[in-house]
């Protein structure tokens, strides 16, 4: 991408986020609390759905500048000093290191908050946690996606510590909480999903009016997060999609993101419903994304056991939950499923790492000649996730970030060499 | 803070940093070793009473020009590359971060050494490694907190090893042992303690004459380091302070810091005593400072007996210890406590975490009421922690710490922004 | 070393690797496959013998343009970001310190994988993982070196796994894999070993005739990895060293580095053979490396009982290895085996750390005597080790390292100070 491309994209990021900071009406769906939208400036990015279709625009428009300007071998540090926080209460490698990658791209350390070696923990102390690591530190991201009714809610918790420390003087700049996954929404991963089909369908409007399977699929572990599919079609359904979500009775995921997902495809043109056959789901869709997740009953339960220190009825309910979805062993993206689609020639999407059919599992999510030819495909959804935290780095932390971009085009330093 | 009073504070920090490097008296504390005052430039930073008082004025006042400096959002990297190893023997949120923190802000990457991963350990290697994490190295910050007789030696034995590869030229610079904590001192948890109270009552000359209570509080824990109040009394009492130290019969402090406050408080025109009771040492105090501590006797034999891999023995011991704790569960600092103090509205402080009763534990170091009304405040007193150990760094690393401020406030290099 | 020596010394590195990219002959050994020699630039640095002799000389003479740059305190700041992953399968002080502090002295932070907090495993998901650390990577050093026959394969896996994500356009940029140690060599240790007797025989020509005793030494702990002694009979039988080998009956190293010493040695006017006498090795030596490795049909079976999952086995063939190394506790390098050497005044060396009879075990490989007295010259051995691994990282990422180097001469920017 030129100099002139780069400062036509910038000025196209600045008009949305103009808009974006427009005073908004609230989005309502449904029964749930209608709330303002969430603002970027000095905001946390914790819900797709809580934000502005135009936030979620300049996100993605700014990680496509951020990507462009490091294929341009132009640097694109912005911060002289300064600390991303991170807090991984689950496993992590891909998010851990876009995280990492994304802090140290615009020129901040990463400090790896780690509760075995540190105090931290539910209840009184994370106030006062978040505010002892925020006192230089301009960003806070959290995975949290254990449990469900949890995740979410600790992230808020965060939020407000923070927000109390600096009204009252202590943090001298409020550090933004950045979703790294939560029980409700993955929306670094989703949106990096969006960036590939905007590459994959000639950009944001090519979406509207594809057709998108977001499918259960089988898996031999039974308790993954309800996040990402949340996610995919909360935020899928905004850009005119046709969202049919899939899977076998039992696996539905939260209310919110359905409900915000229905008021999306009313106000984009798009569309969205719920199937409980993946062969219906997958038929003429021009993209697929099978994947595994829990059953939220089964879930919350786990939540409630887990809190209450039952392990026996824990491992009752994992035996009952693994025998429930084994019956689902042919919930599989095999040939035949791929068969359906348009031109049998779906685009094949996935968070990763996937549960391979003969693979690293015996019945798993796809089976291996389908992830096989759709392989590096997901290695390029995967990779606009560093820049897509970037971008949410940059709009919640700098007032004018079309400015700081412009800046970094005509800084033009290199990012490596004397 | 303007460029103008920014240059006035540089100007006093360089008549102070000249003073502090006179040839100066032994600090001489009943019968302890004489030994010359620790050197600032190149020197470690161990123990505040081995320090000359200038040294720590210095300390607290180039603290509160960097405070300034990131406030006004000017940069203070002053290293291009360069390490800043950490060493935590014990837990830590707080203090892991301020150094990371302050590190970062000077422009030093930090590397934690988990003796885990490593092949750490007392004895010879810990000569060789101190010289292994040494080539590219500025500082090296370790807690080492938890035997009573052994966390100050392990430092010392640091040092001694840094010593000798710099000598030999196997270091081409001999990196800053900073202490993050030991069984005898915790200074940059102390320096930030005054550098709150200096904010309280109108800087430094202001805390003389004020009464500070260093009291013994009740934890259902009961095997807290003694670093804290010995640093504490060991401090306060060079600023003019009436620092009265109470505690149970059985919770005695080690002697060398109890000596040096003594002696401090001869010179500085304060007073050092210690009482047995609470009441009495809140009575008409200005500040104080419940905090829970273990026994020394008892820490001392479960050195020993650790030591000695003699398990049952510590059960045993720990078991005694505790009975005796509970028994002095009334140590705790509650409304009618708080009452005593100078029109009972004394300055709560706390390193942080505090035992709260009826909120982290049932009977704890302090009420519910006292600690949410201190609360904020306790948080600006741990906001000082990464600016004063920037300010160690920097009065140890630089020939010419002054010149180095002014040359920033020149600079005037942007924190963040293209 | 001053501007034009500096300058000096890096026209001399560019001449070197002018002459390391011409079109090469196969290096082949014996019955090893013949395969062109590795590629600097763009490529990995895995084994030293399959690099071509100027690259190993440019690398050593980077090393050492790097050193002298650090002593005369000159930033060597190349990247403005970027990310050096580290994955070690082993524990690991020394090489994990001067990886970090060759990935900051270049401006590149470091991200250690954890294979316990993410989920890394052998087979297919290794090709996955490596492109998901690699979007914004310059460098993936590794460390696997436990079991025989798999370290060298892992970094291969690696490395191919690397070359497709960058050939099928998702990564921007092809990381260098570097080899921190692997079943076969050890080139960051032997490439240090080598700066450091260039220290002592006045420059790498001086190792010309030189006699160098690699041998086998006694240690409590038996299954140390064999890649020390071979990397370092494979690397300086190519500067014309005389180099005896020398261990008991079942001790025998991998025939590929063995066969390479025999070529190199050939080709170098030095000379290589093997014996089963320490003393006859120590005899007239100019330096001793004595340390102790696994037998290798040990190791062999090892590695398949691990992959099998045979715990019972596993154990007995520990203890008859053990058994079986207690019958070699002479092989000590004590006084009496130093006064065989060339005027009783070897120079000795070792990678650290070491087993040290009486300090940190009953007999070791070494006696305390002679360890004490070379211990300061083990620690210069190890200095260059950081400088080494920046070497590698700055010939395999930039096009035309030599005027890198020459731009950071001009631009003389102090690595401290405002």
């Amino acid at each position: 991408m030129d100099r002139d491309s780069l400062h036509a994209r910038i000025d196209a990021l600045g008009a949305l986020l103009a808009a974006a900071a427009q005073p908004g009406d609230c989005l309502e769906a449904n029964a749930f609390e209608p709330e303002p939208p969430a603002r970027l400036l000095d905001g946390d990015f914790l819900l797709t759905w809580k934000q502005r279709e135009e936030a979620l625009r300049a996100v993605l428009a700014a990680a496509e500048i951020l990507e462009a300007l490091d294929r341009a071998g132009v640097s694109a540090r912005l911060f002289d000093s300064g600390l991303g926080v991170a807090l991984f209460r689950d496993k992590s490698t891909r998010t851990r290191y876009a995280f990492r990658a994304a802090c140290d791209l615009l020129g901040l350390a990463t400090e790896e908050l780690d509760e075995s070696t540190s105090q931290l923990a539910h209840g009184e102390t994370v106030r006062e946690t978040a505010a002892m690591i925020g006192f230089l530190t301009e960003a806070v991201g959290i995975r949290d996606d254990l449990y469900l009714g949890e995740g979410h809610a600790y992230m808020k918790e965060v939020a407000r510590a923070l927000d109390e420390a600096h009204r009252a003087g202590v943090l001298p700049r409020r550090p933004a909480v950045v979703n790294l996954q939560c029980d409700l929404d993955h929306p670094t991963q989703s949106l990096a999903d969006v960036a590939h089909l905007a590459t994959l369908f000639g950009g944001l409007d090519g979406l509207r009016g594809k057709r998108l399977a977001m499918t259960w699929a089988h898996s031999p572990s039974y308790g993954k997060p309800l996040s990402v599919p949340q996610g995919v079609v909360a935020l899928a359904t905004r850009f005119g999609m046709d969202v049919v979500l899939a899977h076998p009775p039992g696996y539905e995921l939260a209310r919110e993101p359905l409900a915000f997902a229905r008021l999306f495809a009313a106000g984009s043109g798009g569309s969205f419903r719920v199937s409980d056959s993946m062969e219906e789901a997958f038929a003429g869709a021009d993209v697929v994304y099978p994947k595994s997740w829990a059953p939220m009953a089964v879930m919350r339960e786990r939540t409630r056991l887990a809190r209450a220190g039952e392990r026996a009825a824990l491992a009752e309910l994992e035996h009952a939950a693994l025998a429930e979805n084994a019956r689902h062993a042919d919930w599989e993206c095999d040939g035949a499923k791929m068969a359906l689609t348009r031109g049998g020639a779906a685009h094949y999407l996935h968070c990763l790492p996937a549960d391979v059919s003969g693979v690293n599992c015996d019945r798993g999510e796809v089976s291996r000649e389908v992830f096989e030819s759709a392989r590096l495909g997901t290695y390029r959804e995967a990779s606009h996730k560093p820049f897509v935290i970037a971008a949410i780095l940059l709009l919640t932390r700098f007032a004018d970030p079309a400015a700081e971009l412009a800046g970094l085009v005509e800084r033009a330093r290199p990012r490596r060499g004397a």
